[in-house]
């Protein structure tokens, strides 16, 4: 790629602006049909040090109606960087629907030079790689446009560059070490860099443009931005096909299966509860101390007893260092975003415990079977959501998923009982009478969920809950168990 | 306050432990009419270090429903400290309507070490207790229940605990600096800490509760909590009643009085522009580089020419540094906070350029035309607005707001202008046509808003934009002027 890149042929000034004029009165035009058609927009521009990425997107947005387009400038702050996963950032900056979102620099940078810097190890390297390959699917699969650029100039035109910068008292400030840096290692960013582009051009391809001759430059990314919303304008935005991926998975019980027998005694039970309280809340300050990120799923029937389990676990937690997530129907502004943002932008920080109530479970159980989404899309979700929690746990997370699980038979005593008791009458909707009509095909909806999802490093845990007492001690082990083996590592 | 603070009298414990058991009982059952009553809550928890505050608040929120309560600890981010307006990361943590929100310490803290470490001036301490005072009193008159606690131990007891967490191998690490210095400069912080509460304590009083008695003061917590909300039930949210503060005004021209004639020929209009988006460019880059906060506002009548002049504005900025906020009728999660927030969240960095196209002012426009709030809630709005812009300036921006003005004549031939041009069919909706009857109400309400809310601080320019050329050229150089003036001082 760039070590091979020959540069722009030479052409006539004033052709080109004719041609730049052109193209950006047919952008302008374009402008309506994109927001009526909602599709949202992805440009990304990576790119070497004074290669002029600024003006480039200054050139690319110059007559676009402000209202339709944002600028992102990853800034590097220490806290996003190191407290949460790697893609948090970008993925939390993607754009809704029908609008143009500019990446000045990404997640390219992101990546390489972390890793030149030693900050992450190769491993570490070939796995974000692998998540930026994952990511950039998921964009395309939910209908994003994603467009992909290289802004390269080669080592004496950098030369000059940062030397002009360095010279004027005006902007000598945008010179920084980490640009003088990539200067003196231009050859070893040069081969990171073309690295980094041939692992992950496979999906998206990445589009070089030539720093040194600015309007062809411009020109090139026009064109390429301007045919490539007019294809989606014509053919339609793309879904994705479902895909299988090969993660580890664990064998997981039928639902029918379940034994659903077991019970505590009261005088067991409390004995347990407090043992187990008193040995979280020790974790916590161990799991707090050393930035260790939790994140706890849960999703099961309703009146299964979700709620009073989760307080079992929260009670003994430090308030500071945990958060409860209940999800409810995405808002707006999260429907007009691809439907795991919702879940991006509520991670908590490293050392934090995060407990979901409900997850982006809901795409391949509620969305699918009330027909939110289409076929193909929660299809696809098993697989994506598989990436995403390996992205999680990439990070260092401890992810545990729990079902918490009753029978027809139980869910109608409780059901029953709030009936007819005042205090509890708000937490019984006819929502609720409804989903229990369906319940054998969210039966077999779980059931495929569980077999699908369930990874060796995110596993589903049934949790037998017709006896809650039994269910929430279970629940306990689980989590001591699974952060004192993380602890331990 | 504290100096004179005796702490809390003796209590039988089982008699203690009865109480609060009864307290947690009753809070439970109100849990659902906050969430159907939609009362916000806010518990600030200030105090000591190591007086306690993270068991006191798992104290009080031992019990309650996980999905009900938020806990925020401000964590010090340089980044968010120093970035952003003071009461930014508290502002923009408010609970939604139906929920308590527990600031694990907050804007006291904020304000007084900050000061203690001599990063603020005594006059901008003072500004912060103005803007505490402000803010609270914008929650309370918007509905929302706000408690504030002061977790009191000693200089002794002090000593103690923060001896016995250092000692101890597994706590050590949360003993910090700070902790160690407030120790050290007890009486200081002590007599610090009455000052503040002296002065932020008339709109909404301070409780300090005794550190030393763990189960006396989660009970004297709890009973407040209890008794006010029983208070709301009983008595309904509280509606703040319309005041009015003394901001020194800029006498502003009625909307009828202006004259709409000047324009510009094309050539000069065309030379004044580029001189005029160089010269914006440089100043920006000084900006940027000094880290001054710029925010313009642009409200205007529809047609008016909006879009066009931000464009212009736009143009020669670089991306990296600024965003167009355009501003839509407020989104479901945004209607279930106070009117503000959704400002609050969009601000930007220090050294930034933010455009607003249509802004907070939307309260005593459209808000109070079209009845989405109620007379006392616009009627209000126009301190409340000076206020907060008073908040930004203090902080250090330029804050200037922009009315594009037009007749109506102007405005119908743009609309029918709009009607006959395929292209521009979109940007002409029913509800401008509707808007357009009720210009009289409008034009009243605009005028009443510019003569409230042209503050010497953050003044409002009326840009006559019958000619759109001369409006962009006038915007311009209003600009460049406050940049310019706002660089020398």
């Amino acid at each position: 790629m760039l070590k091979e890149y020959k540069g722009a042929k030479d052409e006539d000034n004033q052709k080109l602006k004719t041609e730049v004029k052109a193209l950006r009165e047919r952008l302008i035009a374009q402008q309506q049909l994109v927001r009526e058609t909602k599709l949202p927009i992805i440009v990304l521009l990576e790119g070497w040090a004074a290669a002029g990425k600024g003006s480039m997107i200054s050139a690319l947005i110059s007559e676009i109606d402000p209202r339709f387009y944002n600028v992102v400038s990853p800034v590097v702050l220490p806290e996003r960087e190191e407290r949460y996963p790697f893609l948090y950032q970008y993925a939390g900056a993607i754009p809704e629907n029908g609008k143009i979102m500019f990446y000045d620099s990404g997640w390219m940078e992101g990546a390489v030079r972390k890793y030149l810097r030693r900050d992450i190890t190769r491993e570490e390297y070939k796995k974000r790689i692998r998540s930026v390959n994952e990511f950039e699917r998921q964009l395309r699969d939910g209908g994003y446009l994603v467009l992909k650029f290289f802004l390269h100039i080669d080592r004496d035109e950098q030369h000059k560059r940062l030397h002009a910068l360095k010279e004027n008292f005006e902007t000598e400030w945008r010179v920084t070490d980490d640009d003088l840096w990539q200067h003196r290692e231009y050859k070893l960013f040069r081969d990171t860099y073309d690295d980094f582009m041939e692992q992950t051009g496979k999906v998206l391809p990445w589009h070089i443009l030539d720093g040194t001759k600015k309007l062809t430059a411009t020109r090139d990314a026009l064109q390429l931005l301007v045919d490539s919303i007019d294809d989606v304008l014509e053919n339609g935005k793309y879904v994705g096909k479902p895909f299988k991926e090969s993660f580890p998975l664990k064998k997981m019980q039928k639902l029918s299966e379940v034994d659903l027998s077991p019970s505590l005694e009261d005088e067991e039970y409390r004995k347990e509860l407090k043992k187990l309280q008193k040995r979280l809340g020790e974790l916590h300050n161990t799991v707090y101390r050393k930035k260790i990120p939790v994140i706890l799923c849960y999703e099961g029937w309703d009146a299964a007893g979700k709620g009073g389990n989760i307080r079992r676990i929260s009670k003994p937690l430090d308030p500071r260092g945990f958060d409860v997530m209940p999800i409810a129907s995405p808002e707006p502004h999260e429907l007009n975003r691809q439907y795991l943002w919702r879940f991006w932008t509520r991670l908590p920080r490293s050392g934090h415990i995060c407990i979901f109530d409900r997850t982006w479970y809901g795409r391949v159980m509620v969305e699918r079977l009330e027909g939110f989404c289409s076929e193909d899309d929660w299809k696809r979700a098993y697989n994506e959501i598989n990436e995403f929690e390996r992205q999680l746990t990439d990070w260092g997370a401890v992810v545990l998923k729990f079902w918490i699980h009753i029978d027809q038979e139980t869910q109608l005593a409780r059901f029953t009982d709030r009936q007819n008791t005042p205090e509890k009458q708000w937490k019984l909707t006819e929502e609720d009478w409804r989903n229990r009509e369906k319940w054998p095909e969210y039966e077999a909806a779980v059931d495929e969920m569980l077999q699908k999802t369930s990874t060796e490093n995110a596993p589903w845990y049934i949790i037998e809950s017709n006896d809650k007492k039994y269910a929430r001690i279970r629940t306990l082990k689980i989590l001591i168990k699974a952060l004192e083996k993380r602890i331990e590592e």
